[in-house]
């Protein structure tokens, strides 16, 4: 475990929160799940996200599923905490306990509402007074969620300004452009390089990886294909990368459904056998008949394409049951 | 004390938090707000609500605020408590704690997203089968900030169904008809009478009493107004209630600004004596010097015309420093 | 008649269009309107702004209509007309037609969409290049409608790169500090000085005023009472203007209600005399009893407030009939 | 040519406007785009939708545009035509106009700002009153542009309501549910067969033929793949016709890019030999060296795996060129 640096790499996976059908963090299931996610080859976890249903936790359950995470992954890997800032003094608070308990870096967005370049430099100017510059950041940059929209030229002087953004998370829906623009301002030297990772589900992953991205912070049900993408590409192989991506894309867009998504998510990894239930605790969404079946359909189809192109031993640790012997 | 019945009448002051310039509640303030709220007339009072900056309190200040207001306020009135319920078992577990404490009600709104009004049936559905049917609630109808519009038709489906639903704060931007259309279910005998309560800074409040509202719900700074102008309307004297609100409406406009609007009311709650900081917590915003200035010509036009009016009485006991000696 | 200049000053008033009952222009309400406005003192009037219902006509009877006005209004004043940029071929095609009839200039706000100050001044510049320099334009700075907003920075931008750019029409809801801070720019000499003229109903006209506008450019239904209050302030009487100003302040918060403001200015603008007819074109709201008879009381309650405080001559030429012998 | 109903079945393309380079409409592209749309097994083409930037033109082109496509295709397809409802009396001009002309529907939303869903009744009624009950009527249900969400309630009560109403083009991002919901209505009996189209860049078509979607709508710029998914789907082999589509799925996904997806589209017709630029009227986007690139290695990869797979007869007749001779 160390802090976040500007040269952060690979795929940090945004962790699901398993529940108990009790609705209790099943802990169990977050110490198979993480576990998971280091033998994908993460080098690191995001807890917390709007993935990980941090809105929905109280603030004692998120520090001890935080701490619980810590112990469990030791010094294998560095844990990401996603923050709520809207009160800076219940954020200072949290902020201070999960780094004093060992974790890496937080993620932070900009506050919805933010309207101008200004307000948003102003923001993190009074966020960093707030917390210290000794707390490495993850800007989240996630408009269709914010509402916020940062310009290339805002990203730069946000930079530049505050040393303590480490890695920026780049999930602005359709702004492939954004990436080469971002790598541009370090080639001409305007600023220092900054780690870019891909969220937005990874919908544009290949692509983005071309405009130079360093990988992954999202949460793919499939975080071990991620790893071998990136690698694949990283190594020279951007097509052999494609191919083994474009064989989940069909998932992946079905995943990435706003809503419903999340409980896909969740099933996959419970039919994987990572976590027990795929329990979203309320108010949130479940599965009915149809869509577990539709869902059955879409891996039965991936485990048909994994074979048939001989990449099957990319899930081969933990495969999915197509069929659902429990729930169908 | 007693549960919020669909009778409820008069003026509800949603409260501002007072803090101390380091941040933290300061229950001197609370005290002085809360009696003054009972001394003007107020048969209640609101906590917790957008204005009283309840997400930037933590759940511990928040129960402990409740908690101290209701020990203050004893059997003088009732304590609304607004509530978010993001997640429904951190919702519940917050409720049951005000509800033991003594709480008369909780305020909530249809959740941000909500698309739909089936969505919103369900939704109110799952909420009280989460905290019981004995928990009375204040439905609030603010779409501006949820952007949830409910129809009457909606309005009247949740009235039938809800029997906990004991008020309406109505607060939907410019729907003065919505409120004569909801009177006219009840003189249809289509459903059970329910409170409407003002909202939206009372704006419109003597359109509204017209229309057939049974008082306010809202933080305007100058509730003893609010109180009287209900009262001439409910006594026959519409046209002086009228008259007197017309004095203060310079004032609300100003007061309705968004954003600045919560820093302008606490500073006049400062000015008349009622707290001793208008500090907001961060993020939130401060007033400078141009703004204090302003601020100060319009208390004191108000001031004049009070005067000039011969209505200087009804602030007389809370009288406002128009001329800042602490901050000019 | 002239083009629009940096230093415009006074009342420029929206106006609305009148139509007859069957849906067609009505030029003789057109005729009356013009010219009261110009009684009035304002020294020119926008045609087909969003009051205008400018996007319920057609190019022709858009064109039409603007050189119907500038006929009619021949060199006693300025026309203003608002355009729509969806298309730039279209925009290009409509602005040069409206110019060469004598048009002072054109009103345009940055397209709804984009996301950052980059994109606006590119869009700026895209704009001028398309209809070139020589066009005045009046910026409408209205983020509640378009979803963008401008900071003070990228509006010294926009005014120091585009000299066409003449007023700035400041509506953004509750900006006040916005006007001071764009004054602030000029006398530190940073750029032009340019005008600045108030939208937004006007509904924090006295405050604006006095933090240095220099006028406004709203549709308000008694533009007079605009004119005096503008001009109150500026031979040194700001509270006296303030007062008339207050005195009206009823009827402005009733006319900004969003949606059916618009048939309530109609409504007043019928029973003062200006129009025939308060009919909206589809789709569009109209007024029920309940509606007329509220605005109905408002409006003898300006009546009599005019009178008791002396003040009952600014609108002495077109009185107000609070009893409405047509439609009551 | 014959007017649409309630048994419409297969893909309906929408069509993209070509434009020569001097901003004109370039008809002789859309003649070659007409003929390749029939050919495809296309039985009717949408005009004027989004994707045709119908907002760009003025209405004299939408009119020739749609006069000319229907003299174009004579009796071969179906020509349905997008509409523009702001203003009833234009809206209703042109629709009078386009069905004069031989149009077979036109396509509506409901407008962007109708709140509850009794507005959006009572908006249908009065634009069903407008333009009469003899115009088949394609209802857009595309939340995602509008705002404007449609419970299957209120999808129901609309299509009882008026008889008009022929198909629901059905785009609501990720609502595959709400198809299997009209189907069930269906099945129980409680209205009659409307036909269901598939909108949103068909992202999830698979699946929507699955829950029992009559074809698709959308602008994909392989229509031809659509028409062969569709027709394995009815035939018995989903399977094959999903394998089919997943082969093209990356393109599909990168087409359905917010902001940038249209010049794509119209740059893989123009590599397609169909339009002969793929010029976007502006404001609007263009693409740079980095896009292209980007686009050329989609396609090559596209290439790849249809050859691979034994599927490049798919699009055999008009191949895309990866390698773009002209601009690289």
């Amino acid at each position: 475990m160390s802090l976040l640096t500007r040269n952060a790499r690979g795929v940090y996976p945004i962790a699901v929160t398993p529940f108990a059908d009790s609705g209790a963090i099943d802990y169990a299931s977050v110490d198979r799940l993480l576990d998971f996610y280091l033998e994908c080859g993460a080098p690191g976890v995001t807890l917390l996200g709007v993935l990980g249903e941090a809105n929905k936790l109280s603030e004692e359950e998120s520090l001890e599923l935080t701490r619980h995470a810590l112990r469990r992954i030791g010094g294998r890997g560095d844990i990401v905490v996603g923050t709520n800032h809207t009160g800076f003094e219940n954020f200072h608070r949290f902020v201070s306990k999960v780094m004093e308990a060992g974790a890496s870096a937080v993620m932070v967005a900009p506050a919805r509402g933010l309207a101008t370049e200004e307000q948003v430099c102003n923001f993190f100017g009074e966020l960093v007074g707030t917390i210290g510059t000794g707390v490495p950041l993850v800007l989240q940059d996630y408009p269709q969620n914010t509402g916020v929209y940062l310009s290339v030229d805002t990203m730069e002087r946000l930079v530049k300004e505050f040393d303590s953004i480490k890695v920026i998370k780049h999930e602005e829906g359709s702004a492939l452009r954004k990436v080469t623009r971002l790598r541009a301002q370090e080639q001409a030297g305007r600023r220092e390089r900054v780690s870019i990772l891909v969220g937005n589900s990874g919908i544009h992953l290949p692509q983005e990886l071309h405009r130079g991205v360093d990988g992954a912070n999202t949460g793919v049900a499939f975080p071990e294909m991620l790893v071998e993408v990136c690698e694949r590409f990283s190594s020279g192989k951007p097509e052999e990368g494609e191919d083994l991506y474009d064989l989940f894309l069909p998932l992946i867009r079905h995943e990435q459904q706003p809503g419903i998504g999340l409980v896909i998510r969740k099933e996959i990894f419970r039919r994987r056998g990572l976590i027990d239930s795929a329990r979203v605790r309320s108010p949130g969404p479940r599965l009915n008949g149809d869509d577990h079946a539709e869902l059955g359909r879409l891996l039965a189809r991936l485990d048909r394409k994994l074979r048939d192109s001989g990449e099957q031993q990319i899930i081969s640790s933990y495969p999915v049951q197509a069929l659902d012997s429990v729930r169908a």
